[in-house]
């Protein structure tokens, strides 16, 4: 689904290098980027790249609305730019990893290919939306780790950075949660959607008992009652046993009651002992309060009877890195590769236009190294460092699979995989395969990424060339 | 202007409290909620309160459209309350501090008045608008506070919370921003709009100079030279100077340069020697990457030069807080005052309808304490902490004004103050009146919060009510 964004939704500087081409006539030069990113948030070992199916919606029908082209004209752009931009369409080609692939760090995760103003203009918007989503499934991934079969909701809307928690519980999704509080994004992709109670709903009624009461009728068959409004122990779950009991007598069941503050891990355990002396171990136990991976883990390994964990603020804004470094650089400028020096290697792009391969094991797990190659370079034989050329290692014999696929043509989706349930079931699969000690939280082992002989090469001439001297 | 949100822009259970209040016929049941917030982000000593034109303006418009009903309908929820749902609209009353004001942690900023189900399903946009644009214009008020009068531009739209960044740049205006690079925000909001040149574009001509000429031939009156691409001081500079030189000849004039990379201490105080040695002394120095409060601090203890700071990321994601704590909790129902306890004497809330005093030195600045006090208390001779009630403050001769005021009634906006630089000069006034000690990055004095002797005592006779023994 689209959000009807304007191709204004960028930097002016890619509007006004653009009108720099257009002068120039090379509005038609091809040229090709690449976006990647350079660290690992969370200090994990992986990310999850998400984002993909929203950018190619969106970018199959970005475009400037007359009132765009009357703000440009009076903020420094000429007519016949105008005129261009008014017909302006993305008509160019993107390769990409598939949404949900288990990516890292320095590999080109999606490539554009298309003429200089194209690419250029949707550069900010492309960085916008896969930045985002692919920190907050890779933040998804990790909290579902640690939650193992636990029911995991996202709860974030309120303490969301504004409109971008509609695309936070999309991204959660495909990092591995199972549905969402917020309604509206829920409706836009199709998303189980999962609601309890709140305190004012109690503190209206004044009475648990009576608000318990009320919320069952109106809500049979999906109640979650909240029992820490006035007191867990002594009101909150006594009531909730007392409903739960006359809902079983009108053929009814209490799904849940939700913890929301105190010592979870205690009054969970607490909670799950009166419930099963009562005589209702179906009803589970959901529990929010600025939960995250580690205090998931902390809860588990308390023995905490959990079911249910509503996951909000750390989620979806993804803490405490809160942003993906992802960059776009050019690789290619009419035909010839292009590269940035720096004084940092690690600054240095890589040039070419290129394609990257995931080495695998016999049994099908991953390697534990991608390689970065030209596109022309059919075979491989050694990888290297790509800032540490001393290191290199052989690939003689191992399997590798190419990771970029034709997404887009001519500006149209093709191949187009939008149901998030599916985009979460590939993510799954993939996670599976990357061994357990590059998903640990404390230090977790470093995949290598290296490049070919011939991408190697092709960077030192081109550094070389460069050179200032 | 309003983003034609939906009013599924909510938590599920927003409507499923919804739909039990209107099976228990309570949907006119009048009720009052409190925006505020408990601790100030950053470390710092006060928060500037951004978004509520924004809030307004949406608000205003927020209904259910078909789609979402026929969604809600799948969902769990029955046929007469679809059918309340077609014709909802918002009809209560909002009063609010100032839009920029200056605020701190207890003190409740906006309070809604309305019915039980308009004043329910509002809460989680509302959260949802406040806390993000409050959280930024809070970030950009410290960053304007270092930068003392040189330009700030915001740039973070690349790595913005996805839509969250259109807000950024509205909040970073209100916060003491002087432009944006986004343009979708500065059309939608008047904001001044800022583009320099980016590495592609040199990298595109391969040739730096070549690019500059090329660029300053496209933007005559606003050239920005990115010196960084090769070598800052062995070509970027020295082309920059040539190009000045050749624009100089043409009757113009190079605006800036701009820095992305290395030391830019070192490098801009280096830069303006050059510069000025060339006869340009009023070419500007830009620089960008990763600026934020305490690098642009550091900068200026330095000695660096420059004019004009470029901030992305750590501006428009808020770090490394993310995320304003602020919550929305009920206060009234049926006209009778309503407690939230805890354990946690932090966590109870303040019940009943109230009014924010700010009190005022003779010469206008602020006393360093504000009152809670109940709406009907006319006037109020001491203040005790909200929290640790042995600590109370005579406040006798010392002069008081309300803070709360109308600014939405029967859903209509009263008073729309939605001119961002009218907001942004409010912002200033106001911050200028707070003493230097509250403003400060390391322990910053707090500012005092009281309560009044009537709300004491309400909160005191609903705790001892809802004790449960």
């Amino acid at each position: 689904m689209d959000f009807n964004l304007s191709a204004t939704y960028t930097d002016l500087y890619q509007l006004t290098m653009a009108q720099a081409y257009f002068d120039d006539e090379l509005q038609n030069k091809p040229v090709i980027f690449d976006y990647f990113f350079r660290k690992n948030p969370f200090n994990g070992g992986y990310v999850i790249f998400a984002g993909l199916a929203t950018v190619l919606e969106n970018l199959q029908k970005l475009h400037f609305t007359e009132e765009d082209l009357e703000f440009l004209s009076t903020n420094g752009f000429h007519q016949k730019f105008i005129n261009y931009l008014r017909d302006f369409r993305f008509k160019g080609k993107i390769y990409s990893v598939r949404e949900g692939e288990v990516v890292f760090p320095t590999a080109p995760i999606l490539r554009v290919e298309g003429n200089a103003i194209e690419a250029q203009l949707v550069e900010t918007f492309i960085l916008n939306f896969l930045n985002y989503q692919s920190l907050i499934a890779t933040k998804a991934s990790r909290i579902r780790w640690v939650a193992e079969e636990g029911i995991l909701s996202e709860f974030g809307l309120r303490r969301a950075q504004s409109l971008g928690g509609i695309l936070a519980a999309r991204a959660a999704i495909i990092g591995g949660f199972d549905s969402t509080s917020n309604v509206y994004a829920a409706e836009k992709y199709n998303i189980p959607v999962e609601g309890t109670m709140a305190h004012s709903f109690i503190q209206l009624y004044g009475d648990e008992l009576t608000a318990f009461r009320k919320y069952a009728q109106a809500h049979p068959k999906k109640t979650t009652l909240l029992v820490d409004t006035y007191d867990t122990l002594k009101s909150g779950i006594p009531n909730a046993i007392q409903v739960a009991g006359e809902m079983r007598k009108r053929g009814e069941q209490l799904r849940a009651i939700r913890l929301d503050s105190g010592d979870l891990a205690y009054l969970s355990i607490k909670a799950r002992e009166k419930l099963d002396e009562a005589g209702f171990p179906e009803v589970k136990i959901a529990a929010s309060n600025q939960l995250n991976e580690y205090v998931i883990r902390s809860l588990k390994e308390q023995g905490a009877k959990i079911d249910i964990y509503g996951v909000g603020t750390d989620l979806v804004v993804g803490k405490p890195n809160a942003a993906l470094d992802g960059v776009y650089k050019l690789a290619m400028a009419d035909g010839k590769p292009r590269i940035k020096v720096s004084e940092n290697i690690q600054k240095v792009t890589l040039p070419g236009k290129k394609n990257l391969k995931r080495l695998y094991n016999p049994d099908g797990t991953f390697y534990g190294m991608d390689g970065i190659v030209l596109d022309e370079e059919k075979d491989f034989d050694v990888l290297t460092h790509p800032f540490e050329m001393h290191k290199s290692k052989s690939t003689k014999g191992i399997q590798a699979k190419s990771m970029l696929h034709l997404v887009m043509e001519n500006g149209e989706a093709v191949n187009l995989v939008s149901d998030l349930k599916e985009i979460k079931r590939f993510s799954q699969r993939r996670l599976a395969l990357l061994p357990q000690e590059y998903k640990r939280f404390e230090n977790p082992h470093v995949y290598k990424v290296g490049i070919s002989e011939g991408l190697k090469t092709l960077r030192n001439s081109l550094k070389k060339e460069y050179k200032v001297k």
